[in-house]
């Protein structure tokens, strides 16, 4: 029979694209002993996680809560329950998330209207703009913190565009939320998601969402039903809410102390107080890194501070160079996708990994690595 | 700002329909810091729990590991990847979670013949095999532990009939896995899915499956994308397998420790050692419950060992009992689902939760508050 060995994990820095480093209170919340997932002192804790939730994303919708799956499942939530066949959508592709939202939205059956910037570039207002004279789309998508390219999409303009459009407006935070500020109610978002394992520094395995009550609304009017069983908010509403819960599935209980307890820590901090910290942590690490002769991807203005994407110097060998950081130095950077596939580092300072001294470990580490 | 309490909930003794309580090693596990999902150190341990859980499902099968879900999320993996819209499903229903197939089966498109049992009773082999002769499903789907019920339902002889029909056998273990024998290659088990808060006590979120080589290539001649990304085998297989890993989401870290860790104790004590344990802790529960005047829904050949669901006695009110075994005793049980609700109580002696002394705290809290 198989002898699986003790599970002993080397201690490693985080500073790849997710998961992020977990604050030790947010250990310390896994190792509680579990209450049943209908256990009035549970459903305490749903209550206040959804109360956090709306904090963060700085809304008053009734409808929020964490899916129980990673971003991606978040992802898929809000493209199941807001899309009918037939329907139509518009969907923002600068990256490889917005390209695996056109994916889930073709899985749905839905029509699809493109508008595409390059790789490293945010989308134009205005390209979205002059597309939604010409087609109707029910839902208008895009990626606020795209992960595969460190861009920042300015979101304000945006919003009251679709919303005049009279579409619903759905938006990717799973790496910006905790990080950078998010306004959902302000920017008239109507559907939003995000992940646990980036900016807010809890272990992946749950998606927060939003929906505003307009979203809610043109659900309630579905003439289909979702195809996803597991993700059908109409299923979900009546276990996450409402005066009676009633049985859905079992919500997974010690994510949820973990989500609490890092919702709990970044109200703690104060979400302006984070956000500058990220910012100050990110020009601390742009510094270094154009000293060592890195290129950001972005231009500054569009520049994601928890996410860091530079091109690989002439002369450093991409899988050579991680493998190094990794082995000898416990640091995890994340590579290239797709077409950044070998061209480009994704650095990360999310969340618990973007401290002072992250920074200073993985300059030290390149000095050394790049002999200067 | 909303200022939310510590986390602190009451240490509780679970003895409902899940989840069950978690062993010291397994709240460990959950509190070690995170590796990247990426990490060779995390690929080391995926190969572990792909390696221990054939073992637990007695089978050869390469497409063995575990869906970033709950067991819901498993079962849904099953369906829409297995079937697309047009294709025939028979659908064994005698309790809730059958019940819940047929809502899956529906939203993947599929025609459906169902097999009705009344709540409490087993399938009869018979009236599958007369059903095969009328209809040519490409699934035939059943649930060996039926937690709202406390059916174990028998599965050998089903297997070659399914089978000899050219369909695939799709069956349900979230409750049984790791409580009672699961044999899926002996008993020609095509598809299966459990969940980690039942038996392997370990915390909610994560859907072991495995798949046959006659599953897969099913799969593989599919002419429709899976309506699920998130679910998607074809995408997953690449994520959990192959030479190179292919990122498709990012999985519950944390999550996979706990079912390593968790494995690892159930094949420390050796599957054999567990049943047996089950089945006396049972036989115990059984007596003593017995004597207190309780009846058992399902008749003694059918009685599943961890889920014993029993009749309440008259003049005892369901409502007001449980909460005086979770307040004043930290004892939960679970209440009926469905037709069963205020009718019929669901005891679990699950994993952690399937000792001696459990037993014995149950019964001494029902005696006290019974006047016995």
């Amino acid at each position: 029979m198989f002898q699986a060995n003790e599970l002993n994990p080397t201690a490693r820095f985080l500073m790849g694209p997710g998961p992020s480093e977990v604050h030790p209170r947010v250990l310390k919340a896994m190792a509680t002993p579990l209450v049943g997932h209908l256990d009035p002192q549970f459903i305490e804790i749903m209550n206040g996680v959804k109360t956090m939730l709306r904090q963060l994303f700085r809304t008053e919708n009734e409808l929020t809560f964490a899916v129980s799956g990673t971003g991606s499942a978040g992802m898929e939530t809000c493209f199941v329950n807001l899309l009918e066949p037939g329907d139509e959508a518009l969907i923002c592709v600068n990256g490889v998330f917005g390209n695996r939202m056109c994916d889930n939205a073709a899985r749905c059956g839905a029509k699809m209207t493109r508008v595409d910037a390059p790789w490293g570039q945010p989308i134009d207002p205005v390209m979205v703009k002059q597309a939604l004279k010409t087609c109707k789309p029910k839902v208008v998508a895009i990626v606020h913190a795209e992960t595969s390219t460190g861009v920042r999409q300015p979101l304000e303009e945006l919003g009251e565009a679709v919303r005049g459009a009279g579409a619903l407006f759905l938006v990717d935070t799973v790496t910006s939320l905790g990080g950078v500020d998010v306004r959902m109610d302000d920017w008239g978002i109507d559907a939003i998601y995000s992940g646990t394992q980036k900016c807010l520094s809890a272990p992946p395995g749950l998606a927060p969402v939003s929906f505003s009550p307009r979203a809610v609304e043109v659900m309630d009017k579905r003439t289909t039903k979702v195809q996803s069983w597991y993700l059908d908010l109409s299923l979900l509403r009546t276990y996450w809410g409402g005066a009676k819960r009633v049985y859905h599935h079992t919500a997974p209980v010690s994510m949820a102390y973990a989500l609490y307890e890092a919702l709990r820590l970044i109200l703690e901090e104060g979400l302006e107080a984070r956000f500058e910290r990220h910012e100050r942590n990110h020009a601390l690490l742009r510094d270094g890194l154009e000293e060592l002769g890195f290129e950001f991807v972005v231009a500054p203005e569009y520049r994601l501070p928890m996410l860091n994407a530079v091109r690989i110097p002439k002369g450093l060998d991409d899988a050579a160079v991680r493998a190094r950081l990794l082995d000898e130095y416990n640091i995890e950077i994340g590579g290239g996708l797709g077409d950044f596939a070998g061209r480009v580092w994704r650095i990360g300072l999310m969340g618990c990994s973007c401290t002072v001294n992250h920074v200073h470990i993985l300059l030290a580490a390149l000095r050394q690595i790049m002999g200067r």
